[in-house]
């Protein structure tokens, strides 16, 4: 890690919950594999361990094989192996059916979309017996159990501890905790944007207060950007009528004070810069660098709705009608992973963008030149390798919480590579100023931005490049992590604990 | 009017700025016809003349006969012919191109589906050329061209005039009027919603910060509800940057102070009352109650997408499915003026909306009983019987300004009939308590609402009838008005004008 976590937060022993674990069993030929999480998050979460008198993570059993782990374990923590400091795991089997309702009917699409303003809202969400029930026997008793593992965790320990709930699947656990261990400090990161109170209101009025009640059980609710810190105070006001302060950013619910903070979450430069040394990412970038032409503009995505990909592709067209000398010399290469492919939402947008491809394709591609290459594979050697290499890597996101492929490519990328950011990401509060600006409704836009960002000065490329990879090795995720367990001393010790 | 209007606002002019004016001209086998505007707004508008010294209403010519009046005035004012206090009209013809693109692509659907949250933003909007043509060359010219007109008016009555605008059409002209006539007051009444500031997001900034600085040239800026003006200060906040005042409602631009107010607009009970009396309407009456069986569920809308006719139809389907007992008893009459024709979303909703009635029609219709009447035809008099007959009013909107049919049903019903009324139509903060509480995006609640208000005690329907009349009464247009005339008095003093 470029920067390291400074400091513990006191002596409190800590709890994390994601219903994502740092490990996912497998079982191949009958040989049981346990394969740590990748990416910035799980590595960095894990590393806190190290700085607390023990911890232990609560998550999900994801996959058949996590459910075989846990029933091995009477539903019990188990020490993560390997490097590292000392980490457990507790592991929640949970009803298929309930985690379906939770994961698929609930958190996603239905508060993932509230979040980032997707609903179309003239037909769509319909509120039926369908979501009632999903919400009822999906989310809340899903929530229930993480409560109840994280308490016992927690009395087991002896009744203090620092718990770190992530993210949208568990609004409802903060509350519960709180009334069963009173002494447990609750912080909680939501990972995506914190929408304005209109959109809440596509809820029942029983159902989001019961989510907002939910959150306000901790003592500090952090987010990317403060924005999203702002929306929840204004939410908290006008949707429960609470008394908040705007100056300070902060909630009263009853006797308590509940801080909201923003800290921008990023990427572990070292460990990127790394993995993008593999020989794997070398073959990588040999193909496609003898594919490439003149200019390759890549964007990297979940095939999300929020991520507007379709829009992108409409202004990469509009820039090939406006500039007919980019025939044969530009090549848009689109790494997709499919997501959420039991959400029908998901399903439908996946397949509008692939017309679109073949729309695009069809109108402009000439014998050998394919416009837009679509890749679905979403190999993460492969997109190291990509960013090596593009010119322009459209992030043109409708609402991003935060989005890091914006700050995992300019670190990686070899070919004053230019960022053209959305101006609705969280990343762009930080990169903003050295990127192209996206306006992400706007195709007109987007297409003059690309080709600017094409044609644009090789030195100009080099300083905004250089610019923004500082930024992130700068703000990296130990300054987020640093950060919050700065507020965990600073918010635990405004309140002390009973004794 | 029930209640009067009391008292002018000072020695000054008025002009009153609207795209439809008092008066439309018709002309039929060579005869020309004028006829005068119906409903509360242009009678109570045209009735604020007589409180002034002198009144010019300056709307756009909307028919070809308003276009040849206007060209045989040379494009001047002329004297409104009819009863009521002096009121000159200045028609303005407008270029029917420019026309086109201020009114059916900027201010419908762009402007109006931003301020009801109805973009499915994954994938619409799509700014393209066309869209900044359109407000290029539609919004602004025909913006500048009622400024330039307003200002004229008003240099030729002295300089100094109270205007007052109307609606999201006019955007641009408050700032521009300011720049000519700085000893104008300025007024400007937004008749729909005012989201909050992600929902302009989808405009380019720099046509969003226009629209802004257009309507930051009033003195006052007046919606219905303070949720409204709320969330315009906290656009002028987020946006622009702008310093505001979230106690006084009022926000700093430049040396000026902006105020913003709320005032919920009503109807005129005596004229509504006896509209409802005449024999046209008894006819209808007659009709409809031949047809009727124990029950009549009833909505009446213009066929648009925050009206959220669909769920309505959805949870009346549902209602049906619970309880079959209502089977032959009960009849859905949908009276729905289709509007905004020249829009492709306005085409497709009510497309969707008459096959899912063929749906449920389908599913449940027997013998002889049809459960929905889908009607497009408009008529007044129709909606005035249909308002005396109905047992439950739906007014489910998804967003909805204010909603007059709430107010206008339960002056005229005349069978203890229920209004089942939406949580954001600016209606409910007023009627919200007597009535039955739709969540507009809730199919199961609506049906189950619906159910409830069909079978509730005689007794209770009664007082909750006579409780919302009652209040219909006591807020009627006229105080409507007379709020707006004491803040032209009270803000217009605040701020002196020059000798």
């Amino acid at each position: 890690m470029s920067g390291e976590v400074a400091a513990g937060a006191g002596d409190d022993p800590l709890v994390i919950v994601a219903n994502r674990g740092p490990v996912q069993h497998k079982c191949a030929d009958g040989e049981r594999t346990a394969e740590r999480g990748k990416g910035g998050l799980v590595t960095a979460l894990s590393g806190l361990a190290g700085h607390f008198d023990g911890a232990v993570w609560v998550c999900a059993a994801l996959s058949d094989e996590d459910v075989a782990v846990t029933r091995e374990h009477d539903g019990a923590a188990f020490d993560l192996e390997g490097d590292g400091p000392s980490l457990r795991v507790r592991m929640l089997e949970l009803d298929p059916e309930a985690q379906h309702k939770f994961y698929a009917v609930i958190s996603n699409p239905l508060l993932w979309f509230i979040q980032h303003y997707l609903w179309d809202l003239s037909d769509s969400p319909n509120i039926t017996r369908h979501e009632i029930d999903a919400f009822d026997n999906g989310y809340v008793p899903v929530n229930d159990q993480f409560a109840d593992a994280v308490a016992e965790e927690i009395e087991a320990l002896g009744g203090r501890a620092t718990v770190m709930l992530q993210d949208y699947h568990f609004y409802l656990v903060a509350e519960r905790i709180r009334a069963r261990c009173p002494d447990a400090f609750l912080h909680h990161f939501i990972h995506i944007p914190w929408p304005h109170p209109d959109a809440w209101k596509v809820l029942p009025p029983g159902m989001r207060e019961a989510l907002f009640n939910g959150v306000l059980g901790n003592d500090v609710v952090a987010f990317h950007s403060r924005f999203y810190a702002r929306n929840f105070l204004l939410c908290c006001q006008e949707l429960l009528g609470l008394r908040v302060d705007l100056d300070t950013y902060t909630v009263e619910v009853g006797d308590r004070t509940v801080a909201t903070r923003w800290h921008p979450i990023s990427v572990n430069p070292d460990e990127l810069e790394t993995a993008a040394e593999s020989p794997a990412v070398a073959e990588h970038v040999e193909r496609l660098g003898s594919e490439r032409r003149e200019h390759m503009v890549l964007r990297v995505d979940r095939a999300d709705l929020s991520k507007n990909i379709l829009r992108g592709f409409r202004a990469f067209d509009t820039m090939l009608d406006d500039h007919p000398e980019l025939a044969e010399k530009v090549t848009f290469l689109a790494l997709l992973q499919p997501s959420r492919e039991d959400v029908a939402q998901y399903v439908d947008y996946l397949d509008k963008t692939k017309k679109l491809v073949d729309e695009v394709n069809g109108k402009h591609r000439t014998d050998g030149w394919l416009p837009i290459h679509l890749d679905l594979d979403g190999d993460f050697d492969q997109v190291l390798a990509a960013y090596k290499l593009f010119d322009v890597l459209v992030v043109n996101a409708v609402f991003d919480g935060m989005n890091l492929v914006a700050k995992e490519s300019v670190l990686v990328n070899e070919r004053n590579g230019v960022l053209a950011l959305s101006e609705n990401t969280g990343a762009f509060e930080e990169l903003g100023k050295h990127a192209v600006t996206l306006h992400p409704f706007d195709i007109q836009q987007q297409a003059d931005a690309l080709f600017s960002a094409l044609t644009m000065d090789p030195e100009q490329r080099r300083e905004r490049l250089e610019s923004c990879a500082a930024i992130v090795r700068e703000n990296d995720i130990a300054k987020w992590l640093n950060e919050q367990l700065r507020d965990v001393r600073r918010f635990g010790e405004r309140e002390p604990k009973k004794a």
